[in-house]
């Protein structure tokens, strides 16, 4: 009989729990919700359930289950697999998941950064298949990633390795959530994308966004996108920056850790070549000519089961036979 | 009988030469001259006749040497141990210098470029003992620069990591001698600082070291620190911009591999505290207060013998028994 995996993707508002057998193929998914004020005991208690529930569902025994694994936003210590705290629960507070999932599963239990478990997914069976030094980004409400270099996820010192958005690519330029300034987060994440937009708009600027904006009182990134590509200058010009600062982020890290590929995922790759080819026309014009260069740049493929699929691929490397 | 080890520093002019115990300690050292239109293959014997005439100096027979290590400057291809080009060695193309050193000695030699050589010295038995993480970078006429992550040199796709002068630290900046724009090499190399003060001297800025200019015809980065010392407002803003360099430079590498320590060597950190604090004092400035950061910042103490002490360290590291 097949060995079964089950990924554990821990989001705000719900945790998604995937089945997949020992080729990653996924056999059954689900998702359980949480709310704000539930305790760690009823949460770990939710996800038991839940798994056991698809489990049953889907005619699979527990006893099939070789490992599972659990990716969490949010600071964590990946050491002892504890949530030091998470969006949108706020009595996680120093958390041992890990532990707690795997005496319930009484299976072993590998925990991962949601942005390290995505970027472990793309490598398994994804846009870095077979790639063995990658770098990975996630471009949403912030910019997050993962490096693999020689094989493996990249961690650094007290895990304190590739926070990628916070790589400075405006000295000087826009204040981050975090405290700089100039971070890429900061100018090209989806939201600053929109908030630059909308900031220059309110200030003035001449676009076809400002009626978005008198209507909905706000301007996503998806607005900027659209009227970037129906032509208006300003949109337009608010992509080639976020663009401009993806292309300078992709050098910096090509010349860091010298990754045969660089994978985008998150929601602003919705985009599609409208991002992904002026990412690629700034990387060309900005590149040293020292001498040719063949990393590749590409979008990630596994879309929303990324989490899911991800934390399987890692309980099956942690544990597997291969 | 102690086990011996050979560093080999292969420099433009030079070649050093020393011998270790499996302790690192330096039992004695030597080095030949190469001059430019010299053959691959004399340089090899100018090699083994001064390695052999260096044990024999010494009353140390050839038998108790275990391996040799070598660090050479230039593009090379860590895996087969060849020069692809040597600085002040034209006729170095293609030489696979690691397998005919080895069979000239009858041991076996590891290879390395000098960047990496001189940052696995600091980590055996300088600046970075004992630390498992950490980056490295050399302030010389360029900026090149070393990671060691998990207690291993990080060497990327095709060994192209680590070009660490080359991450973007002012866009859209100086034009670097690569080809891009904005590089810390463009901006923080000693070259480059003492290149800045010139150009803004000619072009009229006020400074005590325009007599300097005027009685040298250039300045140099030294210079540049003793005015700065001295008090002079202008060379004071040049090393700022320096250390304001190197922090950004810092902070993004920080950032990527989430190193422990960052330790600076090369020819410009003579400048001492003079420069060290103010690379602290910026990197503080600039660094993100989203939490703490334990990162040390400090300076190289291996000094001119780095190479061979790094080579050897290598080899003890690649073929000893620890």
């Amino acid at each position: 009989m097949s060995e079964i995996y089950i990924g554990i993707d821990l989001g705000g508002t719900n945790i998604k729990i995937g089945c997949f057998d020992e080729k990653l193929n996924l056999l059954c998914k689900t998702s359980v919700t949480t709310e704000a004020q539930m305790e760690p005991k009823v949460v770990v208690e939710r996800i038991n359930a839940g798994t056991r529930n698809l489990l049953a569902d889907n005619n699979i025994l527990m006893e099939s289950v070789k490992a599972a694994g659990i990716g969490v936003p949010g600071p964590s210590n990946v050491e002892n697999g504890m949530i030091i705290a998470a969006p949108n629960l706020p009595l996680f507070k120093n958390v041992p998941i890990r532990d707690m999932l795997s005496e319930k599963f009484d299976k072993p239990v590998v925990f991962e950064n949601d942005a390290n478990v995505a970027c472990w997914g793309e490598h398994a069976v994804g846009a870095g298949k077979g790639i063995d030094n990658m770098v990975f980004f996630t471009l949403g409400t912030g910019i997050g990633g993962g490096i693999i270099s020689e094989g493996k996820l990249l961690h650094g010192f007290n895990n304190n390795a590739t926070e990628l958005g916070h790589l400075i690519v405006r000295p000087g330029g826009r204040v981050c959530g975090c405290g700089q300034k100039g971070c890429a987060e900061a100018h090209a994440s989806a939201s600053s994308t929109a908030a630059r937009a909308q900031e220059a708009i309110e200030a003035g600027a001449e676009s076809s966004l400002k009626k978005v904006l008198e209507a909905n009182k706000q301007i996503t990134c998806k607005d900027v996108f659209e009227h970037a590509k129906a032509g208006d200058k300003f949109a337009t010009e608010t992509v080639e920056e976020t663009a401009k600062c993806l292309a300078i982020l992709c050098i910096d890290l090509l010349h860091t850790t010298g990754p045969e590929r660089i994978v985008f995922a998150g929601g602003m790759i919705a985009a599609g070549e409208q991002l992904l080819g002026r990412i690629k026309h700034y990387y060309e014009e900005y590149l040293w000519t020292l001498k040719a260069e063949k990393t590749e740049i590409c979008f990630a493929t596994l879309g929303e089961d990324a989490g899911i699929i991800g934390a399987a691929a890692l309980a099956l490397h942690e544990t597997g036979n291969k």
